[in-house]
C-alpha cells in the first residue's frame, strides 16, 4: 500500500488531480484494512463487559478522522460515549452532520458463525463480520468520501460534522441528552443518516421514514420452586403456559395487535407512497423470502408485504426461556417464564401510550394463579416520518443515480434507528436524508453479518458526490435535479 | 457406632432380642451415615456423563444387601443397568418383590440449592439432598427394615427381592425389556414400590394408582437464520409466537385439554374414591399450596383439587427455549423456539394413541410459515390402577395404622412410576402396593428435594411389620384386618 500512497501523492504533487473513482480503487485495500480494524474491536454496547471496546472503537474513528484535519472529541453520556469530528472549512459553506454508529449487537448464537465474528473476512464481493454494515462499515463509507474528496479536490466542499454514535444497538437511551447537551455543536443545515439497507442489490435507495421501538421483558413468576409435575400438575398453574397465553392473546388471528387502541394513530400510505410500496413489492419479497428461506407468512393479513414492514406497526418475540432447557426430560412445572419482546411503532405512535397500553393490556392478560411484571427497557422511542420532495433528498437521488446508473427507490425503513426523530426534535427545521448501502441479506443482528465491498465502493463515490451537490440544493433551489 | 453395634451383637447373643424400634434407634445415625454415602453419588439418569455414577450407586447398594446375606446381581439394559438382589430365606415362604430406584433427577437450577445436591445435610428433622425422598431414602428404608429383621427376628419372615432401577427418573425406557427379560428371577407374591409420597404430614398413605406419561419435545422451525426484527417484523412469522400459539391452544380456557378424543376414556373416580378424595383434599390443598406458595389456580374449572392431581389427564410444558436470553435487549426474530411439554395420563388413556393424536393436534395447530416437529422420548407409559381391597393392602393399612398410630390414606398417586403397571402387564395375578414415606413438600425434581428422618425411621418399622404381616395376608384371609 506504501507504494500506491506515495505514487498518489507524487500525482497530487504534480497537480495531477485524480477522479474520485480512480482515488477509491487505487486506495481501497487500504481502505478495506482500515475498515478491519475498526471491525476488529467487539464494541458491543448491550453488554458491560465491552464497556471499553466501545471507547477504543471511538479512539480508533477519531484516530482516522484527525489525520484529515478534523479536530475530533469523545461525548460523554451516562452510558456509552460517542465520538464528535468536525472540519469546517468555510464559515459561509453549508454544514452537514453526519450520523452513524460504531457500537455492535450481541453476538449470539456464536456457534452459528462460519468465521468469528471480529476476525472479519474477505470473500469475493463480500466482507464477513459483526459491524460490517450495522454501522461501521457505513460510517467508514462517509470517512472515505471525505478522504476522496480532500485528496482529489484539495478539500470538502461543505463543512462536515460527524456524531457517530455508542450504544445505538441498545435503543439509544442518552442519545436525547447528548443531542441536546451538545446542540450548538450538532448545529448543521442538513443530517445524514447512514444506518439502512438498500431495498435490493443495484437498487439505489433513500430512506425517508423509520419505524419506532418500545421493548419489554415479560416476567411470570409462579409457585416459589421448581414443583414436580406430577404431585403439582392439575393442582398449580403452570408459568410457561401462562406466558404462552399472554404472548398469543397479544396478536389476533389476523395479525393484528390486540392493545387497546393500538392502530388508533396509524396513518395509512399516501397514494405517492403506494406507488413506491408497489414497485418496490417483488423486488422485496424475492430478497426478503430469500434471506428468511421461509414463506413471508408473518404480519397482518391482507395487507401487501411492503406496508406490513415499511408502514404497520408490529409485536414481536425476542426471546423466550423457562424451566428446563437441558439434554433429555425434566418432568416439573417451573418456577418462571420470561419473554423478551419489542413493538415497532409506526409516525404519530407514541411510545409512552402504547407502553401503558400495553402494560395494561398484559396485567388484563394475566391469568389467577401468577404474577407478572413487564421490564421496560431504556431508550426506544417513536417512529420518523420526513418530507422526500425537499432539495436534499432530491440531491440525494442525482448521487444515487449517477452512480449507481439507475432510478433510486424511496423507502420507509422497518426497523428503528432513533437519530433521525431525535434531531428532528432538537433542530426541526433541518432535513433529514437516510442513506444506506446495506442489503436485506447482510445479517444484520444476526450470525454472518456481511457488507458488500461494491456496495461499499459505491457508497463512498455516492457520498462525495452527494457532499458536492448539497451546496447548490441547500441554497433551496432544485432546478439542477 | 462400632460400641453401639458391639453392645446390639452382644445382646442378641445373649439371646436378649431388642425390638425393631430399640434396634432402629440404636443404629439410626450409622443408617444416615449409609444413605448420605449413597447420596453422594451423582447418578443422574438424564445426563451421558453420569453413566459410569449410575454404576456406582448400583455397586453401593448391592455392597449394603451382600452385608445382609443377599445374594446380588447387576442387570444389563440397552440403557443404565438396574440391581438385583435376593434372599430365599425359605422355599414355602412367600416372596415380596421391592421395586425403587437408585436414579435421580437433574440438578439445575443448580445456583438454588441452599447447599449442594451431592453433599447431604442433616438439619433438624430432615435430610437434604438430591435422592433423598426419590428415591434413594425410600429404597434405604426397606434395605434397613430388612437388616432390623434379621438382626432382631434373626431371619427375614419373606423371601425378599429387590430390584432397584437405574433409569426410571427417564422413563423407564428398558424396564419393560428387563422385567420381560428376568421374568423368572422377578416373579413374586406381591410387589412393593416405595416411591411416593404421603397425603401430608403424619398421614400414613397407601397408593393404589398413578398417573402415567408421554413426554414430548415440540420445535417450531422459522427463517433459515435469526432476523432483524425491523427488517423482517411483519414480513416473516415469528416462531416464537408461533410455538407460544401452539401451547395455548393445547389447553381451552376451562382448562381442559383439547387434543381430540383426549377426554374418551378418562373414567370417573368411584363413590368410594370420591370418599377418599373428599377425606384428603382439605389436607393436600393446605400442603400443595404451603409448597407451591400459589393459589391452586391450574388444572380443569369445576373439578375438585383431589380430582384434578390423582384421576384427571393434564398438559403441561416443563421448558421453553427460543432466541435471545441474555443481559439488555436484542431485537431478532428468532429462527426457532422449542418446549418441553408432557401429558399425564390416567387409567385406560393408551399413550400411543395419545401420542399420535398429540402429533396430529401439533401438526393442525400448526400455522403457515414455519415447520414444526415433535420429538418423543423414550420411556413413559400408561396409568395404573389397582384393586386397594385386598388383604395385601389391608396388611399396608395394618402396618402403617400400628406404626403411625392413626388410620392410613388411600391415594392415587399424580406423578408416574411405570414398575406398577409392568408388573402388572407381566404378572398379572400379582399384586402391587405402593407404600410412600416422601411428603408433598420434599422438593422432588427440584433445588433443595429433602426427607423427614422421622418418616424414615417410621418408614422401617412399618415395612419390617408389613413383612411380618405378609405371610398371613398371603394365605388369603384378611381375618386379621
Amino acid at each position: 500500500m506504501a507504494a500506491t500512497l506515495l505514487a498518489q501523492d507524487k500525482k497530487e504533487a504534480a497537480g495531477q488531480m485524480v477522479s474520485a473513482a480512480s482515488y477509491v480503487q487505487a486506495n481501497f485495500d487500504r481502505f478495506l484494512a482500515e475498515l478491519v480494524d475498526w471491525l476488529k474491536i467487539p464494541s458491543i454496547s448491550s453488554s458491560s463487559q465491552h464497556k471499553t471496546d466501545v471507547v477504543r472503537a471511538i479512539n480508533y474513528g477519531a484516530g482516522l478522522l484527525e489525520k484529515l484535519g478534523f479536530k475530533t472529541e469523545t461525548l460523554q453520556t451516562k452510558g456509552h460515549p460517542s465520538l464528535y469530528a468536525e472540519k469546517i472549512v468555510s464559515a459561509t459553506a453549508p454544514t452537514v452532520l453526519i450520523y452513524g454508529h460504531l457500537d455492535v449487537q450481541p453476538v449470539d448464537p456464536l456457534d452459528q458463525w462460519k468465521t468469528p465474528p471480529f476476525e472479519p473476512r474477505r470473500e469475493g464481493d463480500r466482507l464477513w463480520g459483526r459491524g460490517t454494515a450495522d454501522d461501521k462499515g457505513q460510517v467508514m463509507i462517509h470517512f472515505k468520501a471525505c478522504e476522496t474528496l480532500i485528496k482529489t479536490k484539495g478539500e470538502l466542499p461543505v463543512n462536515i460534522k460527524f456524531i457517530v454514535e455508542g450504544e445505538e444497538e441498545i435503543g439509544s437511551p442518552n442519545f436525547e441528552q447528548l443531542v441536546s447537551n451538545y446542540k450548538d455543536k450538532l448545529k448543521s443545515d442538513v443530517a445524514l443518516v447512514s444506518d439502512t439497507a438498500m431495498v435490493a442489490e443495484n437498487c439505489p435507495t433513500i430512506s425517508y421514514a423509520t419505524r419506532g421501538l418500545v421493548y419489554f421483558e415479560v416476567s411470570v413468576e409462579g409457585p416459589k420452586i421448581d414443583l414436580h409435575s406430577g404431585q403439582f400438575g392439575g393442582a398449580v398453574l403452570n408459568p410457561a403456559l401462562a406466558l404462552s397465553q399472554i404472548l398469543t392473546a397479544m396478536v389476533d388471528k389476523n395479525g393484528k395487535v390486540t392493545i387497546p387502541g393500538f392502530y388508533k394513530d396509524v396513518a395509512n400510505p399516501t397514494a405517492e407512497e403506494k406507488r413506491w410500496f408497489k414497485r418496490a413489492e417483488r423486488l422485496q419479497n424475492k430478497e426478503l423470502a430469500f434471506v428468511a428461506g421461509v414463506p413471508l407468512a408473518g404480519g397482518e393479513k391482507g395487507k401487501g408485504l411492503i406496508e406490513r414492514v415499511w408502514a404497520r406497526p408490529t409485536f414481536e418475540v425476542h426471546g423466550l426461556i423457562s424451566g428446563f432447557q437441558g439434554e433429555g426430560s425434566k418432568t416439573i412445572i417451573p418456577q418462571r417464564a420470561s419473554a423478551k419482546v419489542s413493538v415497532r411503532l409506526v409516525p404519530k405512535q407514541d411510545p409512552a401510550k402504547i407502553t401503558n397500553a400495553f402494560k395494561r393490556h398484559v396485567a388484563k392478560l394475566t391469568p389467577k394463579g401468577v404474577k407478572v411484571t413487564v421490564k421496560t427497557f431504556q431508550g426506544g422511542g417513536p417512529a420518523f416520518l420526513e418530507n422526500p420532495k425537499t432539495p436534499v433528498f432530491l440531491a440525494a437521488k442525482q448521487a444515487l443515480k449517477e452512480v449507481f446508473k439507475t432510478e433510486p427507490y424511496y423507502e420507509r425503513c422497518g426497523g428503528s434507528i432513533f437519530a433521525p426523530e431525535l434531531f428532528k426534535k432538537v433542530f426541526p427545521a433541518t432535513p433529514v436524508v437516510m442513506l444506506g448501502f446495506g442489503l436485506p441479506g447482510e445479517n444484520a443482528h444476526a450470525p454472518n453479518e456481511w457488507l458488500s465491498l461494491d456496495n461499499f465502493r459505491r457508497g463512498i463515490l455516492t457520498c462525495a458526490r452527494y457532499y458536492e451537490l448539497l451546496p447548490v440544493a441547500l441554497i433551496g433551489t432544485d432546478t439542477n435535479f
